[in-house]
């Protein structure tokens, strides 16, 4: 299972402003995240030969024509809403390593606050879940209709189970405003305490305002090709050690799962250690997928920084901040930089390995760990580090 | 570039019946199908943990459910239209050889006769096309809604360039049909002439009704393991020496292509053939997307065999015929077996190389070809072999 270990790396990182109505396309958004990383990475647009999108965003042919791409030899989709970033570091991975293509590249844009708002029920933003038939047959007639409804139910059940509190939750959502009020590039700056997080308005219970991610405008891309043309290129290269992808039982119908707060995470984690070789000890910085801010604690269990039911022990007492254990999402995440599905992750996770960490960087950063979520509970998890 | 060759095999096919109202659901068509493909490999269902859903059908989460998958490593969605099904062998591949998954089941499934009827503009058909900028804000708003016109440009243009004939497509159609009449799944069994394509009425000038493809319902599912493990499977292995994606300039806007003849096919067969290690004149059958009948007249040339402008005059006097020089769609095709994306020619190509060809078995066929073509333009290509 180290058949990927080290065959690939992260080359080139880019991204947009991120904003609440970028006022131009998303097309022009993600090409322009597109070129940044392209350029930053010292290749030129006509190396790259792969693509794959994000869950959202410009499709593979728009990209050919605006890039003038010449010779595409590889294009996928991953379809795992908000783990789909990641998982598409695997499938990059795979493709470089196997020789299919030299340079791919990731990227997603989104206009998910001027345009496509899950919140709003725009009809260009969560049309995916009507396609699934549990929820689409038993679950939305119900008025259950958007992502915080959806994993409210996850997250009560953890309450409930393990004595989860809505201050821990709170204390998520305070530790990612305090990294994003270090970064010049994350919306929301205002400094929150707990205080805040629990007068903030009940959204779907038991989530309140602060417990939601943003909805932002904004792109973001990386490029990807092999560990051994990285050297020679313009940065420190970030190899990928580790990748994987898992995906929860019974994925379509939340309710009916064996165990409700066990995300698919929690079959790739060990993949992708076991690939890495290495634990989550080894671990420097993470950047944990947060949709919500229970989503963070359930994702450091199944990874393995903690057992089942402690991750709202876990995360208190600053252990998530950046002078912490662990510091966890050191641009501000979701929930306070930006909504670009996590793909913003992975370029803080790069930059991080670069010494590039600004205000936030946590000292000695050798290895970071990226996860992805999405779409009722599949998960995707990459261990990143430098040679 | 002969990293995936001879890396990892088709090891099960499977199939539903082929029909114009299957009176199921594409779930449970395709659950049908995928059953199938897996018991004729000799794997169990808990072996396949890898998933690609084809540009059509049912999404990975409604198999995880109603498989009762338990450890799902890998899933992707190719969308490249009806290049999707060949272009899945790739990245089937590349994740069995690089072992993220043992075993990937590949899968169409589509009611395209009884509910998503292209040619009806129905809302769950060909919505893809309204996604591309270029054809979306400026051939659609004109009438161009469905394929037989987005393609009828290039056929056109192929005829005016190099004196193509309808009857040249007929040909193209005939022979298709003569193979279906020995196919017991295949729906169009009725003997066709030169002369009744050429008295079919006219749908999008060139096209007349017999150069388009049927609309019908059905599925159709493969499974790809490593090629070391195949050696120990039921059947025969049937091994992927190359594969390849190619994919146009400008795809979202024909009419600018700087050559509207040539396809993504062009780019990508050279690439396949240099990883199988062999030449056009090694294949033994071809199976060749046929969405339109003039779509295997180009991809005939931009495989290689015969020049640009030759393929007219190529596919005349039987050479495509089971008797010819080059059989071609042995099963009957879209044109006369049935709508399957081409997923249905990935499974005729295993069951000519396994020797179950039946009444059009191609005698000592070694090699076959097998080819997907879709979204304005993509091209997928298969070279398959026995060891």
């Amino acid at each position: 299972m180290s058949g990927l270990k080290d065959k690939a790396a992260i080359v080139g990182i880019g991204e947009t402003e991120y904003s609440r109505d970028a006022g131009v396309s998303v097309l022009s958004l993600t090409l322009q995240a597109a070129v940044r990383a392209v350029e930053d990475s010292g290749l030129s647009i006509k190396d790259i030969d792969g693509l794959i999108p994000g869950f959202t965003g410009p499709q593979v042919d728009d990209f050919i024509s605006n890039l003038g791409l010449r010779d595409l030899r590889y294009a996928t989709a991953i379809q795992m809403g908000g783990a789909s970033a990641t998982a598409s570091l695997q499938s990059a991975a795979m493709a470089v390593s196997s020789g299919i293509a030299n340079a791919v590249l990731c990227y997603i844009g989104w206009k998910g606050s001027s345009e496509a708002r899950f919140s709003r029920r725009s009809a260009s933003a969560g049309g995916g879940a009507a396609t699934m038939s549990v929820i689409g047959n038993f679950e939305l007639p119900y008025g259950s209709f958007v992502p915080a409804q959806f994993y409210a139910h996850m997250a009560r059940r953890h309450m409930h189970e393990y004595g989860t509190t809505s201050r821990q939750f709170g204390a998520v959502a305070v530790a990612m405003r305090k990294h994003a009020i270090l970064n010049p590039k994350a919306i929301m700056k205002k400094p929150m305490t707990i205080e805040d997080h629990q007068n903030s308005r009940m959204i779907a219970d038991p989530f309140r305002l602060f417990d939601c991610c943003q909805e932002t405008d904004g792109a973001a891309a990386v490029v990807v090709t092999t560990a051994a043309r990285a050297r020679d290129l313009k940065h420190h290269p970030v190899n990928i050690m580790g990748v994987a992808e898992g995906h929860p039982d019974s994925p379509n119908y939340i309710a009916g799962r064996p165990v409700l707060t066990e995300l698919g995470l929690k079959k790739a984690a060990p993949r992708a250690f076991a690939m890495a070789g290495i634990t989550p000890n080894d671990i420097d910085v993470a950047e944990v997928y947060d949709c919500f801010t229970y989503i963070v604690i359930a994702q450091l269990e199944d990874i393995g920084f903690c057992n089942k039911g402690e991750g709202g022990p876990f995360v208190e007492s600053g252990r998530i901040e950046l002078a912490g254990e662990l510091p966890v999402n050191t641009h501000g995440g979701l929930l306070s930089q930006a909504h670009v599905g996590g793909m913003n992750h992975i370029v803080e996770a790069v930059r991080q390995l670069r010494g590039d960490g600004g205000l936030a960087q946590v000292r000695d950063a050798k290895i970071a760990l990226v996860t992805g979520y999405g779409d009722f509970g599949d998960g995707s998890i990459a261990i990143l580090g430098g040679e």
